[in-house]
């Protein structure tokens, strides 16, 4: 079978093969790194992907809404974590969860916390967010006051216990490359055990969650740590590439788009994708100039890169334009289908309903939340 | 009743009012300059908004895909402009539609017309894209040698008509404010109609049809064109706004976004509200910074401005960080609903399934495409 007789307007591939692979190998990292793996199911968004972690023995997720952790619960998922701080809006549909599976909710004000107290009807388990260094969302780690009070505060309603402490590096985005990421790693990991030891040791039971995947790929040392909860590994992207987080053969999901016109002149290629299909995140290539994405050739079990020097410069609604290589552009004809390879998977993946193999299969996400 | 106690998780709001009067404007406005309007819909991709229009007198309409095509055309518009570069891909989607409409579509390249030639069962008006200076799609307006093949090589097919000409001065939105959209227009018209006027004297039945939102709202001067095909200005947003093209006041839509958690030393207030439902365009502030949005208060009837110095600094997937003046952080917190005017509104829209209205009545989108 043609793959590409199948494509006719923008779709999103995935080549389950490499997707897989990504999963196996942080899974066995995991072990080899003795930490537990939770991994964030926000980029996937799917049950069947899910599965695939599940047949490899995981048993808990990290999910970005409550709305999510609902979905993957109709699939069987009983632990869930939600890191994002509680929406106190959704009161009704945390008690349904609470009731049903083991909620975990992320808290960092002591407000939230008597809001979420006084309208629980089932027990929930309550993670504390603690800023390492990122500066979005948490509890300042030298802020020992204000810990305490929001771990005494939890204590004062039988609805909440304190599950354990969760904080998130995601400044290791803006790192340079792996040896800044390690820098960031050791820094974070340094100042958010120094925040919560002190409650560790007098309640081993406590969780200590971490991780996201530039330091869960890259660094070796997680000592004193209890879990990672990395998602964008599962089909990585150019930003994790440009980092130095992975290879390009390893990202597991194209935009394959249809060729809409060619331009001789500007040696450029517009196609049938735009911010609509791609979002519009972007990176900064060695010529200084941004890239929404990297051309590749699409075959019959995949796609393969097509060469150095191509790269999607800009994009519009639905409209996306591929400078060209001399070899490209010569290869490229109106009406053919390329591929791109994503700057920011998470984001690409939420434009879409589906995911489609090479083989044609559709692999669904879950229902649309908005 | 208290319309902030229907808003649970991210919500894009429509101010109808604010939105008939930016479409009735604009219906005056062509018809003062005497010029038809041809509104693009890929901005609102709703049945119910494109009724105000239909109600007001307008007939054809322009879109940006063939599906969308397909879907207008089951609400009964008849006299559908596809402006992007026909998708040979669909021919299927193609003969469908032609058999049923008033179907026409946009043409660059004669490899193109001779692929739609030849697969098309029914005729097709056929509009030949001009560049006038934007560099995206289009015929470059001095190659006169290729127009002239073009227009020849369309007579060779008998289910082919050539109906016009078409150009988007796309590069009106890198314009710094109104006298640099003017000049542009000034340019991009003088271009065009140079490139295409021998053809319109040959035969005056052609359409000359041209148009953005920043041109269409600002330029007074439209002699020698048939017609405008703007479509933001039925939302504006901070992009217009940042232009000069719109008052803060005539944005039609916001995102409504539940206050996740607050950071006094900061200044910031976290939102449930990300890229995932803003998008992720920015423009500039004063301060150099960028800015994804800037907040509003809402209140029952709509929203007021919150103050000119409180903006969204940043997004993640779910999250976006509002830097506070010290009043507005006075003002909000933790599970409070704020609003949120978006950087391009085609692009936020395009995140929701529906429009909420302060009465809380909704207004749906067109079904989903990918």
């Amino acid at each position: 079978m043609n793959f590409k007789s199948l494509i006719n307007k923008p779709v999103l591939i995935l080549d389950k093969k490499k997707c897989i692979t990504n999963i196996e190998k942080m899974i066995d990292r995991a072990k080899r790194l003795n930490i537990r793996l939770r991994p964030h199911f926000k980029t996937h968004q799917s049950f069947e992907i899910g599965r695939w972690f599940r047949e490899r023995g995981i048993s808990g997720i990290t999910v970005s809404s409550l709305e999510m952790a609902h979905q993957f619960s109709k699939d069987n998922w009983n632990d869930i974590l939600v890191a994002f701080p509680v929406n106190l809006r959704e009161i009704k549909l945390i008690n349904y969860l609470a009731e049903r599976i083991d909620l975990k909710l992320t808290a960092e004000s002591i407000n939230s916390i008597n809001k979420l107290g006084n309208s629980l009807r089932f027990p929930v388990s309550l993670m504390v967010k603690i800023d390492c260094g990122y500066h979005r969302t948490g509890i300042s780690a030298d802020d020992r006051e204000y810990l305490e009070k929001i771990v005494e505060e939890i204590g004062n309603y039988d609805k909440l216990k304190l599950n354990g402490f969760l904080t998130h590096a995601g400044h290791s985005y803006k790192a340079a490359g792996p040896d800044e990421i390690i820098k960031i790693h050791k820094e974070s990991k340094e100042i958010f055990l120094k925040a919560v030891n002190s409650f560790k040791k007098d309640n081993p039971g406590l969780l200590l969650s971490y991780g996201d995947t530039p330091t869960s790929v890259l660094a070796d040392n997680f000592k004193g740590l209890d879990e990672i909860r990395p998602g964008n590994f599962v089909f990585f992207d150019l930003k994790q590439w440009s980092m130095g987080v992975c290879a390009i053969d390893e990202i597991s999901v194209i935009l394959a788009a249809p060729v809409a016109a060619k331009n001789l002149k500007r040696r450029e290629v517009v196609i049938y994708g735009g911010a609509v299909h791609l979002s519009k995140d972007s990176i900064i290539g060695k010529n200084g100039k941004k890239i929404f994405g990297i051309p590749v050739l699409i075959n019959n079990s995949g796609w393969e890169i097509a060469d150095k020097d191509s790269f999607v410069s800009s994009l519009s609604q639905e409209h996306g334009i591929v400078k060209c290589s001399q070899g490209l552009f010569s290869k490229i004809e109106v009406g053919d289908i390329i591929g791109i390879l994503p700057v920011h998977s998470c984001l690409t993946a939420n434009m879409f309903h589906s995911y489609m193999r090479a083989s044609g299969e559709k692999i669904s996400r879950i229902e649309d939340l908005y």
